[in-house]
């Protein structure tokens, strides 16, 4: 007879070793399949999810977790943290029947599907019913969560809680709204006083004509400085650059270059990279296990960010690698590193959130946030999303989406179900601010060792304090660890006063 | 309520998709997976293994398949053959017990990776003992089998036929016997006489230094011009080449390039854009049925060798292809196209099966099957399979292998687990001459439209009479169906002696 620690550990494995072959199986869709393979490919998602679903709602896995969890107090704490993530993976799996599940996945795919023709067409009626459908189901899948586990104490968007949960686990509306209401308290007024200085940075060391191969060079050159290990991972072309951790040893990243803008290319392998960095920096030991895997949405975001924004839009940064960027693109010979940091971080209210700056990036994340609540919560309808969509940007930033493609058919998110995920973006933003004040803290000289090229101190900080940890901790206890406080507003707030006032003299 | 045959349906599909899974996880294996991801993916495909094993084996599913078999007298063909091969499925899989089907995804893991470390060696005592371990296993199910099927009525190979019948439903070593015996007989005087004659063929037009990429594009003009679909299917780089098909719509070739020597590249992509054309030939509306797929093994190397031997080594197909291989190698200037048959036709005894000429390569299949059968039957230790091997390739061929990476290392099959899959490459090689002449006898002028570059007719021919029928017929009916004989050793031997007359003027 096996212990049950140790069937527990066994089950869970296979179920892991099967969503690492989900994964596989989305990536390969994005990056390597042939247009003849979509149907197939659709079929076997399904499959997979159906497996997956099966093997996590198992009456003997829940029994065994359930036994398990009676006897904690007997338990040390790693066994302990195991069996606490374990339920809770079986317990949100068994709360959603089958059908549900089934409904959901195939959900997904005719969304994506619809979303992509209905961006291109620029017509939102063409993607409004699938969108519909979609908010039908994760209601009813928030509904069975409250009904099971009750809500959060006097919360008044229970039903978005119980989704917020899947990504940010123990993430309330209430703790959110705190969060996002001061960022946008500070962020709004710092953005009309940037508008109001009329100052217009000059990008062109950024614009112009770029080869692709020598971007795509470059950026490798880059990223391997950060300490990326290719024979661990694989670095693609994709539509939408994405990351996909299959294992520790095993971690994708995609780009996408384009010949009159370098920023695109070069800005989002290192934002994939960042991603790619916390999955490789994941204990390999435990990554069948209950506690193995990132800790949650918002700490995986906390590392791209921290590269893409605090790291590749630094001066030390630009110290080190213009000279090499000169080398690949010997039309930037005279650009020197302030007019690279000054294009690089430049202030402005645009329609697109992958392409906005450091600063009004997180006001496209208060108008998603809002809007999914109120989708989730049943007081926003969907056939009025456009116009909500275009009084928030109005409001929010200053500026009226001239088409629905530059509006509300811009992310891939609702269609694939992702509610609840907007947030985490900002939430990294403002955990990758803090973690860089702590690893300036922490590691003596640190931009002077970025301004020799030297990443290593910076990646090696981020494997000890966050990356190999897991979910041993939960993300809140961790970002407290590390840093000393609790997520909060200042550290971000604090750079970006600092960049702003000396790129706008304000 | 779902009528059972509707429900046999549903569950056959939910196995094909997750097989199709099975098969990505394959490829992306070879072609793609950095090396950092082997752990994780041998258990990714330990995991899949077990869940389709667990799928097909379900109490549930084999009585409705069970029952469906009882009351076949009441239903139509189509229906009626969709069960038997469900059923066929089903059994099969039922009788190998759940640890056992572990075992086996297991010692196939390690077989490969302990065959390739051996090979790389050239260390036969490396390898053994893993071997050892898959003879031990194979046995084991090939006695499940006869125990529940019983063997054919006096054979002398009672447990390779079990084997036998995974790759070639209904063939029995008897038969084989029979076919190899003949062909043996043929082919080793005709050999004699070919060395006797002490002519040694000018190899130049395709040995020397040849541009890869160059390689490549003509390769690729080659399988376009075949009237392989890229959009449905892929076309990479790997050490072994080989041909998966993920679904009709998904047909992934791999390819492998020398610059020291045309042959290995360009004949290698022809030959699996021959198992490629039967894949994507396939009907896409049976995939996921039980009658689905490939009707067997050798049917399947038929394709590949009918296009890479008897078209592309054929004058009519180098009148139209050697200017056009001369514009990406300008050296061939002074070629001919006799030159090139020539050299592509050569006849000589080699130690390697997979660079060996059209008829030498079925006296290595006759040597693995004798080995392989008497592995299987108990008549022959693992520890004595070096000395066997020499002295067979002595005995055949007049060479002595002067290590065992030439000789008993050579190939991966064993490693895998895949015993009984030999023979069929000699029965795809009969089959594709039988083809042949069939398709000559029913297109007009066949090789005037090759020798004009037109490969589209053949390519209906064998679409209409082969792909498209996917395993509603059983392979040996669907050859007598399209050749109007069974098959046998005529239309084969009377290619090669035509041939070998020319050349080597006997």
């Amino acid at each position: 007879m096996m212990r049950p620690y140790d069937e527990l550990l066994l089950r869970f494995a296979e179920i892991r070793d099967l969503a690492a072959v989900q994964a596989l199986a989305a990536w390969d869709q994005e990056v390597m399949m042939p247009p003849g393979g979509a149907d197939a490919r659709a079929h076997a998602l399904a499959a997979l999810a159906g497996t997956v679903h099966e093997k996590s709602t198992d009456p003997q896995l829940a029994r065994l977790v359930e036994r398990l969890w009676r006897g904690r107090a007997r338990l040390s704490p790693l066994p302990r943290r195991q069996v606490e993530l374990a339920r809770r993976t079986v317990r949100k799996a068994r709360r959603i029947p089958s059908d549900l599940a089934r409904e959901l996945a195939l959900a997904e795919s005719r969304g994506l599907e619809t979303w992509r023709e209905a961006r291109r067409a620029k017509d939102w009626r063409r993607f409004a019913p699938a969108l519909a459908t979609m908010v039908r189901l994760k209601r009813r899948v928030a509904q069975l969560a409250v009904a099971a586990d009750g809500a959060p104490r006097g919360s008044r968007a229970p039903h978005y809680d119980a989704l917020l949960d899947d990504y940010e686990p123990g993430l309330t509306s209430a703790t959110l709204d705190a969060l996002l209401g001061e960022l946008q308290d500070f962020t709004v007024p710092l953005l009309h006083r940037v508008v109001a200085t009329r100052v217009r940075v000059d990008l062109s060391p950024f614009v112009g004509r770029f080869d692709v191969a020598a971007q795509r060079a470059f950026a490798r050159e880059v990223v391997e400085a950060m300490g990326l290990d290719l024979t661990r991972g694989r670095l693609d072309l994709s539509t939408h650059p994405f990351c996909s951790g299959l294992s520790p040893g095993d971690v994708r990243m995609t780009g996408r270059f384009a010949p009159g803008d370098l920023r695109g290319g070069l800005f989002g392998v290192i934002h994939e990279a960042g991603h790619g960095l916390y999955e490789q920096g994941l204990d390999p030991a435990r990554a069948r296990e209950p506690a193995g895997g990132a800790v949650s949405t918002a700490v995986h975001e906390s590392q791209s960010r921290l590269w893409e924004n605090l790291v590749a839009r630094s001066r030390p940064f630009w110290v080190h690698f213009l000279p090499r960027l000169k080398r690949h693109h010997p039309q930037l010979r005279g650009v020197g590193v302030g007019d690279v940091w000054r294009a690089a971080n430049a202030v402005q209210p645009s329609f697109i959130r992958v392409e906005a700056d450091e600063l009004t990036y997180n006001l496209h994340i208060v108008l998603r946030t809002e809007i999914e609540r109120d989708l989730i919560e049943g007081r926003q309808s969907v056939s009025d999303l456009p116009v909500r969509w275009n009084d928030g940007m109005a409001r929010l930033l200053g500026l009226r989406p001239r088409n629905d493609a530059e509006g509300v058919l811009q992310d891939i998110h609702w269609a694939m179900g992702l509610f609840g995920y907007f947030p985490t973006y900002s939430l990294g933003n403002l955990a990758a601010a803090q973690f860089m004040e702590a690893a300036r803290r922490d590691v003596r000289g640190l931009d002077h060792r970025i301004a020799q090229g030297n990443l290593r101190p910076l990646r090696e900080w981020l494997r000890e304090n966050v990356h190999r940890h897991d979910q041993l901790v939960p993300a809140d206890r961790l970002v407290r660890r590390v840093t000393g406080r609790p997520l909060g507003v200042e550290a971000f707030a604090r750079a970006q006063r600092a960049k702003v006032a000396e790129l706008y003299g304000i």
